[in-house]
């Protein structure tokens, strides 16, 4: 069983681009599934996106290995009567259009639920159906605004936020969300022997993420809890200045600057304390509950005084010789890595984190794995398609398979 | 069908605590399945996070809803016996111990594997099984670390960058892949017939977010992509002044200061952004690429200068002057909002994003929904369980079952 998936036999019609659609169906190629990515003539957008080759970009690379690609342009009849087989012929359909785009491509979910009373019909889309923002775009970017994660993360000069990192964290999560939503419906339909139209969004997706600070409790909160007061500019710079007088006082859950680079600290107990109190060479007072607010402006001043003894202490040492002294009190730390160290880390190479796969043009490629380890998954893996790559292949399995059910009709 | 759920009859026995696990079992027991928290006598640690009464706090109510509680002392054998009848009537448990605890605790998978041939075995850990971290603790801020997330987010002055935001988007990251391992699993038995181990970690999920930086092609990158030279603090310098260059360059893809708060602009093709020229009222010579490197220095201070006008700009009018001016044309773009904030967001109410439930102590409660839109979806949320309220409820019928079994078994 190891060499076959769990999704084996299981095939998916992919209409969509970008980051979240790709994300999700890779996941289910990566576990078995028959991925069909349906291409316009131009090209999925993420091809374009800073290539390395005409038609592939590093970006496309990482989000569409093990799927065959076939080029459709819906806007003529003929292309599209293929899609509509080819959606009659899966068990799953992927897009990501703008609400009423699918509809007028004539591949909405009224349209094709009647080619296929067992489709599942997934979509991803910024706000979903309802509500006055639900025809807007939803960059992750523009997202991660109205959803509070960049206000979330103040400058200390209360200055306009910078986003984080350029990592579209919004999308990877709306990805792994559809793919349970498509997981669970697989489920479901082998109980009802129907299929179903689910749906996920970008901003439940950045919700999600915050879902610890997003509770209201009738009884803790009030009857009506209250919106907050004061313009959105004054609250941020009053959050900034109190997460800056949090930082000053921060001693056993940050980073310290080393003489070569930076280590993390992560001590959530007395006796990791300790030993960081031992190592660093300081004495807290405060260390059985450092996060209590000061009593007094000379507390405040002597603990604010502790944090930058502290930060000078660690600039005389190496990140390796901080590392070492922690590790061997068992003291949470970890080296901060640039993220292209991670390709060499050795821990990653131990792990297994990474999949190897070969490009006839571009020779080996090694990337992000699935993220599951189990005996039952697939070990070999189809690099990501040339534009079009499977039109021709794709197309003659569906001639057969109609040839094939036309005669099982007995039709001559 | 609208009040039963996907996962109807699936039962999961779950030892898990903090986030990545409780929230990976959460999202099963929203979409129907039956979720047992296997509890220590104190409680999982996350009730004590903040309380705001003894046993609840928000992290917890926000990651425990439907779910029964159990308490089990694991240590005893009474209790370890209880444990291996709940895994043996499961089709699902997860843990989150380190390697080697569920084993020495005596609930690793060789341990009860034969109890019951058809569970999944499912567990999150920091690392994996190997490697050299394979047993260090691993906190979400120790991840970020060590994972290349905190080096992409460097602070301007180069100085020791801060964490992001407090959200553990890696934990949340975890939890996702978990349940999708568990799902696919589950997909896999129904044509197998037995179960299977599997696993995720925290430093896969953040590898996964950043699987677009990691990705290495032969062609491109050399016979032997090369480790970066220089020590991590002058890298991380020069990518703090490499970025801070970009934003002092930057126009059309980021976050404005405006007259009451903030305005995040997400121009990404040409026509966008020739509306927001003549709506910000200025002449970029060089729209139609922006992110082309400068050519000259006179170039490079010609774009600092205009970056500068249009920041100045934005403080002239409010963020709901701005949002309505790029909204009438179209222009990706949205207010930064205080997380606090969207409990009362209008897009927010409308989408129906959040799921309501009471507790009978404490009310009425809101919080986050599973983040799937479908009508296959269980409409009513059993609210989280207070420590052990359902022991009993568990061990008679855990006692039925038994009783049922051996008459089956004919035994008198």
């Amino acid at each position: 069983m190891t060499s076959s998936g769990p999704l084996d036999g299981i095939r998916v019609v992919d209409f969509s681009g970008y980051i979240a659609g790709p994300f999700c169906t890779q996941l289910l190629g990566d576990m078995g599934a028959d991925i069909i990515k349906v291409e316009p003539p131009a090209g999925e957008q993420w091809r374009g996106q800073d290539p390395f080759s005409p038609g592939f970009s590093k970006s496309f690379v990482a989000l569409n290995r093990n799927k065959r690609s076939i080029v459709l342009d819906l806007k003529t009849d003929k292309a599209l009567s293929t899609a509509k087989a080819l959606i009659a012929s899966a068990d799953v359909m992927v897009h990501n259009y703008r609400p009423g785009v699918a509809e007028r491509l004539g591949i909405g979910y009224e349209a094709v639920r009647d080619l296929n009373p067992r489709l599942i019909y997934a979509s991803n889309s910024a706000y979903g159906q309802k509500g006055p923002r639900a025809l807007h775009a939803g960059y992750d970017l523009v997202i991660q605004a109205v959803s509070g994660l960049i206000a979330s993360n103040p400058n200390p000069d209360g200055k306009a936020p910078r986003r984080y990192a350029g990592i579209a964290l919004i999308d990877f999560t709306a990805g792994q969300t559809l793919a349970i939503g498509v997981l669970s419906a697989l489920i479901q339909r082998q109980r009802t022997g129907v299929g179903q139209k689910i749906e996920s969004t970008l901003i439940e997706a950045a919700l999600s993420l915050q879902r610890q600070k997003l509770v209201s409790i009738e009884a803790v909160d009030g009857q009506n809890p209250q919106k907050s007061q004061g313009t959105v500019r004054d609250r941020m710079r009053a959050s900034a200045k109190h997460m800056h007088d949090l930082v000053a006082r921060e001693l056993y859950y940050r980073t310290y600057e080393t003489s070569d680079g930076y280590v993390t600290i992560g001590c959530l107990n007395v006796p990791q304390r300790r030993h960081f109190m031992s190592i660093v060479g300081l004495e807290d007072p405060w260390f059985e509950n450092p996060d209590a607010l000061p009593q007094t402006d000379e507390e405040d001043a002597s603990r604010r005084a502790l944090t930058a003894y502290a930060e000078h202490e660690f600039t005389k040492r190496s990140t390796t010789e901080w590392v070492t002294a922690f590790e061997a009190c068992a003291v949470p730390c970890a080296p901060v890595q640039m993220s292209d160290d991670l390709m060499f880390d050795q821990q990653v190479e131990a792990g297994g984190y990474f999949v190897d796969f070969v490009m006839p043009e571009f020779g080996r490629v090694r990337t992000m794995g699935l993220g599951i380890t189990s005996d039952g998954r697939p070990k070999s893996h189809r690099p990501p398609p040339a534009l079009g790559q499977h039109t021709k292949e794709i197309l003659d399995e569906l001639a057969a398979r109609q040839a094939a059910e036309t005669s099982a009709n007995g039709v001559r």
